[in-house]
């Protein structure tokens, strides 16, 4: 159940404080270029330890190609990417090697499996998301061959909203804020959260642009399906909208409805997607992270042998996720669309004539 | 691309005015006891027609179950169970044969597959969620057996929000609305819509109760990403809550966090799961849908052809479907959950050495 | 587990005197012109009932299609299948409801679902086989789209082995024979085992033509291995020969190996297939069946609770399954190469190139 | 579609001669105990090198455990092993970088992927196999726990059969035969081929014992099917056996038919398999190799252009490549048998109640 996809099929392993964590990326279509500096560069976004606003754990985050390239190009065998951990101060997790932090995983991963690496997380660390990365960058590389682009950025940081969304301007943010005139306050209650030994939640905005009309599978793996899995399925995740999302919920159909001319679609309420399938228009989707859960407070728990103890958390850990998040955003909104590029090359027999004939 | 579920697989098949439509549901364990009334039941909750509220559309959506089950249980094979279509008034929708509904999936449908049949939405409608309907059935006779309750209901509409949840009002309200108190308001807005010739969205809240620790299969079968994707698959939906969602994002991590004492957690601001995996408090999810695309006034669009043109919409149709989503966002959350507990039934050592030694 | 199929997937339900059996199946591209008259003649060639060689057992194996084709063409939904059963002669199974039948699944439905539906073999029936001939014929009209033929045909009755193939002739040929000059022998052998209430095997060839070099998935979706397991998953199947099959291993590699000129590969020794891809020859697979394990004698078995019983069955069986089963064995590779073919559409960025760009 | 299995599943990555090859193998339920020499052990088995009935060539195949292991026992999260390529002489492989070898796959990989790694075969090698004994030997010691074995050993060789079958000797032959009478001879065949710069085929039996009753999914994931496509998917091999295979299908149905008596099947033609399900006895099946496609005599071929030429091979190469295919075979089989068992665990509504209640 660590795979992701269908006809791309992305599998990660390793744990927070392994020897290596690491992913198989199988169904890439052979003939592709792989830039290993913009696979490393992918990496580099999300790594940890560059600014005072993520976790001071420094990890070198160095990708090594093991398989399925030949000579700078995708052959079409699976491609095996793995990370070796460096900085795993395992000893830092020692005190609460027994104990269920709140907010966490350890609870619910020791209940389910009778037996937890407790060590930074394990395999319920937000690090396993460096292997995603990876193979999103190489999602990206394909989906490039097509025109299409997918970004991200932080779109709020404590209830402060962006009101412009400037996904240039987010490259060059530290927490990839998209509305440069918000970034300030945002930063700001970032850091208060921080000094209060708190943390704070937000919400990244993701867009693909430039894609084909038709990619979707119904009726179960429609792109807006599969998008809220994919984005749900990142560490601290808890809402996921698609296009105006909840708020379309408030409209009236006349206004929700997006009108069509012959220029195209008037309005983009809809996010890119009708009855799951691509339109042609943006893909837009919004995640919501809730506040980092390692905070530096007491808090109240319990251990493995069910007797009440207080919390109190060390180590080195973000306070706010969101930032580092949307990079993984991008790479799951990119494997996402480059899965689905690939299952809708066979929708018409026409297509397969154009292949085949 | 019709399937959903990993242990428990869903299959559905059918278009709104074809001859069935239906769904073939494998990996029910063999032995339970197949209420076919509580099946008709289940769909009767779903069926159109019964209320001004919803599509005068009439189906009697009799089920027939044609294999899987013997002498009143299952057997192990698939259950396969059809609903053969009646009321297909397919002459409502020859004036839109060429033409794009705004909001709809004729567009996309169109453009993915060179073709489609137009009547009625042809797959792409709502009319499909039937077939989950009744699969869900059987997945809520499942998860009897374990204590494992499914329950949802309407929180709002039209931007009406309830301020209390009573899912057994749910079950007597015309519009499944949760708060007695909203619901008056709630269904003023939807008939002044409708005289308006015009739709309302809203939001479902769905709740499972009871469930044990350890469902969910990090990394890429997470409950609540599973979750997210099959309530996103239900038609009109466009934003998934786990828990708290995005309010959680709005909050600083002492204040989300569920702290734990040896009675349990102290609040369920997660919604019952932490690290994609149950942690035997309530799961809530919140599903919420778009106004209803199919509308009674006069609309842009296009013919396949690429001709602008006026929509002027006939037929019937929901000016709210929340209100019926919440019996399919049930099924859903009913489906997902039956299959984690089977799959989980692997995730130790001991739990197989029960089984078989 | 009752699907198969990676891109073109196909679920079948229905056990032998249920209500009906019937198949789901999901991935046929939109566009191709489903002719149902092809599809009955293709259940007709399986059907049981039509000479001494075969079951008496009467069914008109009318299918139904339910959903998946408008107006005679492939819409991209999944194309759902029905055959009501007809001629249930359920009584006659009354004798052996507590009791496990010598070579039939009967002991193992049983103890591996602790329930059974013993009439007439339930799920284990080969009457579920018709559901995949349904299937596969949907399968062979998408190969014909480019020129691929499937053909099968009896090569062996009891040890009679044919020596010419002519799989034209096989169609004519009450027993699906191949060579029409050891057909008299092969039928008097079934005639003979029939007489003395007792069942002959034999063996199946089948071919394909006119494949594209590259069909098939390796390493775990390889050719020649999806191919076997289609294959032996047919009842009463029980071995597998690709190309030479087991006679390669007789020889010396500078024998076996398929030297290869301008024209083409000298031999075809492989059955087509290199590394599990097909090489561009003819494919061809042999099935071995054994002899039908119903037959009219006295049999030691034992009933459900353990004691010691004698078996005399009854009812109406093929002396003889792999002539049915050549059918059968047909509509497998079909569905086996049809799937190949799609998947391998996304194989090369040049492929998809030709789709999109 | 590297990947294999539906609950226990193995995805292998890397090529020949690239940097490493490995797997992934996700499902291993937490609590199991991981004997890392164990593992080693049997890759050693498999190791080339050690005589010179095997290719010279000497890799340590040295397996590293990457992730899903802690502290000596199973997580439940993925397990991923490394092996490193050591004794890469891609040299050697420089003159046949533009030439299809006879019998291998560098026709079809370069024409289904317009591209090949033809260092060794690339992907396509045999080496391979090293990663589905390094999560063969993981199932191994998850079938122990229940007592089950899975065994192998070479039971023909140029067509000298093995008379007797001993599984124990087997483990100590230098080509793993299964009977010492016939060993001698055996081995002669392959010095004599390969003193001709030849090489020759051969049959590998493989066999679990102890197994439940109740191991296989019907329709579509029969445990003889898998078994087939399992053992198929060996490189080289062409045509599976299950209990008596071809010869089955010369017997009466009177003959052929296990009969059961109190103490059990009176005997065991089906090779433990009754509708694709185990029954409780030794599951046996046949797995046949074609001689090996390297031999180091002038073949005719063609070149990437189309242009004829002479392949005269250098390099090491097996002359008889079914005794490391034996134990191959017994990883896939144990792979196979083990994925079953933890399907198994929810064919039961009882079975459920007994992890949950």
């Amino acid at each position: 159940m660590n795979s992701f996809g269908k006809r791309l099929i992305m599998t990660t392993f390793g744990e927070s404080h392994g020897k290596a964590i690491g992913c198989v990326l199988d169904g890439v279509p052979a003939g592709l270029d792989i830039d290993e500096t913009f696979i490393q560069n992918e990496l580099d976004r999300r790594r940890p330890g560059k600014s005072k606003f993520a976790t001071a754990r420094k990890e070198l985050d160095e990708v090594q190609i093991l398989s399925g390239v030949f000579e700078g190009r995708s052959t079409g065998t699976p491609i095996a990417m793995v990370i070796f951990n460096k900085d795993q101060k395992s000893r830092d997790y020692s005190n609460i090697k027994d104990i269920f932090r709140p907010g966490h995983a350890d609870f619910t991963y020791w209940h389910k499996y009778g037996i937890r690496d407790y060590r930074g997380g394990g395999r319920s660390s937000a690090r396993e998301t460096a292997a995603r990365v990876a193979a999103g960058a190489v999602a990206k590389l394909l989906l490039k061959e097509f025109g299409i682009e997918v970004e991200a950025g932080v779109c709020e940081v404590a209830g402060i909203e962006a009101k412009e969304f400037d996904f240039d301007y987010a490259k060059t943010s530290e927490i990839f804020a998209l509305d440069p005139y918000v970034e300030t306050l945002q930063k700001e209650a970032i850091l208060k959260a921080k000094e209060a030994h708190d943390s704070v939640g937000g919400a990244v905005l993701v867009r693909a642009t430039n894609l084909p009309v038709g990619l979707g599978e119904p009726i179960y793996y429609k792109l807006d399906a599969v998008l809220a899995e994919a984005l749900m399925s990142i560490n601290a995740a808890k809402a996921v909208d698609i296009g105006l999302g909840r708020e379309a919920s408030r409209l009236y159909g006349s206004q929700n409805n997006d009108q069509i001319t012959k220029e195209g679609f008037i309005s983009n309420n809809a996010g890119g997607i009708l009855g799951g399938i691509s339109n042609g228009e943006d893909v837009i989707a919004k995640v919501w992270f809730k506040p980092t859960p390692s905070i530096f407070q007491k808090q109240r728990s319990i251990d493995v042998n069910g007797n009440e103890v207080e919390v109190e958390l060390k180590g080195r850990h973000d306070p706010f996720v969101a930032a580092r998040g949307s990079v993984v955003a991008e790479a799951m909104m990119a494997l996402v669309i480059a899965d689905m590029l690939l299952l809708n090359a066979t929708s018409q027999l026409s297509h397969l004539k154009k292949v085949y004939l």
